[in-house]
């Protein structure tokens, strides 16, 4: 049903069956999760925006595209600074199919979207990591326990929670935090660019974990060099896992850096928690296998066999060499849909159908 | 089973046993939508807080409470003068019977309460209805589409949504909603008090409808005379309405001024919409059976048949002599625990045990 497993073997099959059956008893929830750090705001670091400053917004937009099929907060739907839209578009398509309503989870972002939304309380926009710190002391932990809270609720009422983000500038943030944490990441982030700015990226986090002492503990160093993202999704997790339901990690390298901080608080979620992410980000950043296998590895990657090659569309042509990859949930929500039955056929026709609702709705 | 029917025969049965068919499979969402209007702070309008102006607190502290048994914003638990307890007591003691967690809805509080909640983004603290507009132009029918937006999401994953309140001087403004659109609900509407300020309340309605042209629509209205609680439910309730989702509106004269927006909207909810409550405000305010068949007759009154008779604390007593008598859902989250099959007697003692570990926890 072209869900593949690009890591972990039996554990991916397993996942998949209960995932299909979550699906059949309408019991799968998809939630998105929103910040902003001003880490994207360093020129070159981030492609998810048309220039920088706007990067800060693309969470906001995407969401609200996400759910209203197009965007308040301004008069454009995001892309990159070529024009290559969102992987909200991906999403957005998936959910219709399925029949699925997203709700997004604000952890802090720039601009609160003009959708209904939840919010952490203590959601704050995080700093630019290699000049200030990412959190006010204290802001990880709180948002861990929030997220935690709202992570048991769902938990408590659907099987499987799946979780997308959106949030610019999130690869070197991950970086930083799974370098913190004493993970080996180093040049093993994706990018929503073809030419991923490794250097850069690392550079940027040298700086950060020069802040550190070395005797912090997770949330400290989270306020130090992390964001407000991933502190989020972990604390999501951790409140579903608790209560007995499934979780699907729906990103790509990204969700290495909330698995670093699961691992670092002694969860291992054998058996019930998994990455869900694109054909085009297991084939441009296969290094997502060895981040796994060291950071927790009986988490298995499953990920949805698109392709764009044939598309009658440059923008998402684009896709295939590299461009965007992965984002807001985009590959857990292929995921859902070829698990429902569509083929790979019905799935592309329904995101090139709602590329040309796009396009055509902003002209 | 000590669900009781006040109004509505037939459609009683009906919905109740919709109601536990929803709870076995699991299909129960409810929902606690919070507001805040100055007119509380009128003198004498509303007993829900210590003082006039702690009336605009309590909604944040009563989520606050519900949601982690303590609350954040303040060192106290909400309570009239005398100190009686919010109603927000019944409803957590009976929600954790029956294992269900509440989702927080924050159309316009004072204070932002610190746990997540779900934000409609026009959300607005409704202004003083006899000296000033109740919410800026515009801003009603932004959080109605916005309420019902969330509404059919959650009426698509539940198959029954609970829509409960917490809003300081709501009766007032539900007496105004449902005098602007025609109903005549003149000393019709309940009061937190055992003696009912109506009154003043008809002053200050008067002094709000003359406000009035007499060719406003439903959202004019509301944003002239009315508050930002009563009309997100309304959305709420259409929203999921809309998907097939039933729903029950948990409480008292309030959940009338909902019905008088869903008829002037031209929705009737046959056979898909009843009023939950309390044995205290159908004992107390028996009116509510008249506004209902003025309103929307085929919108049966179920209530739960408690008593704190022979409860061994005061302020659980004063329910009986007509303090209080509804609120934060009460009455509708009692009704699902003695739905689950939880007699009299094990709801009466959890409401007890909670309020004495709450005693407790506060000295």
């Amino acid at each position: 049903m072209n869900v593949r497993c690009f890591y972990g073997g039996e554990l991916c099959s397993e996942f998949l069956s209960y995932l299909r059956s979550a699906l059949l008893s309408n019991s799968v929830i998809p939630l998105y999760v929103i910040a902003s750090t001003r880490t994207s705001l360093i020129p070159g670091i981030s492609l998810a925006g048309a220039n920088p400053e706007l990067t800060l917004l693309t969470p906001t937009l995407d969401v609200e595209y996400l759910l209203m099929g197009r965007v308040l907060s301004m008069d454009l739907i995001p892309t990159t600074p070529e024009g290559i839209p969102t992987p909200a578009l991906i999403t957005r398509a998936c959910l219709n199919l399925v029949g699925l309503k997203g709700l997004v989870v604000n952890a802090g972002v720039f601009k609160d979207p003009k959708v209904p939304h939840v919010v952490l309380p203590s959601k704050c926009v995080g700093g630019r990591i290699d000049t200030e710190y990412a959190l006010p002391k204290g802001t990880s932990e709180r948002l861990f326990n929030e997220a935690k809270l709202l992570g048991s609720s769902m938990g408590r009422y659907f099987k499987l929670v799946v979780i997308g983000e959106s949030m610019a500038g999130g690869t070197t943030t991950a970086l930083s935090i799974m370098s913190a944490l004493g993970f080996n990441a180093w040049g093993r982030v994706s990018s929503s660019a073809p030419n991923n700015p490794l250097k850069l990226k690392e550079e940027v986090v040298k700086k950060a974990l020069s802040r550190l002492r070395g005797n912090e503990s997770v949330f400290e160093i989270n306020d130090l060099v992390g964001d407000p993202l991933h502190i989020s999704i972990a604390g999501l997790a951790v409140g579903a896992l608790k209560v007995g339901a499934k979780v699907l990690l729906g990103g790509g390298t990204q969700m290495c850096a909330v698995l670093a901080i699961l691992n670092r608080l002694g969860i291992t979620g054998s058996n019930s928690l998994a990455i869900g992410t694109t054909s085009w980000l297991v084939k441009f950043t296969p290094t997502i296998k060895d981040l796994v296998s060291d950071i927790l590895p009986t988490v298995p990657i499953i990920y949805a066999d698109l392709s764009f090659s044939n598309s009658r569309f440059e923008g998402l042509r684009k896709y295939e060499v590299g461009y965007v990859k992965e984002g807001v949930g985009a590959g857990a929500s292929a995921i859902l849909a070829l698990a429902k039955g569509f083929d790979v056929e019905e799935v592309v026709k329904s995101i090139e159908d709602e590329y040309e609702r796009v396009i055509k709705s902003v002209k």
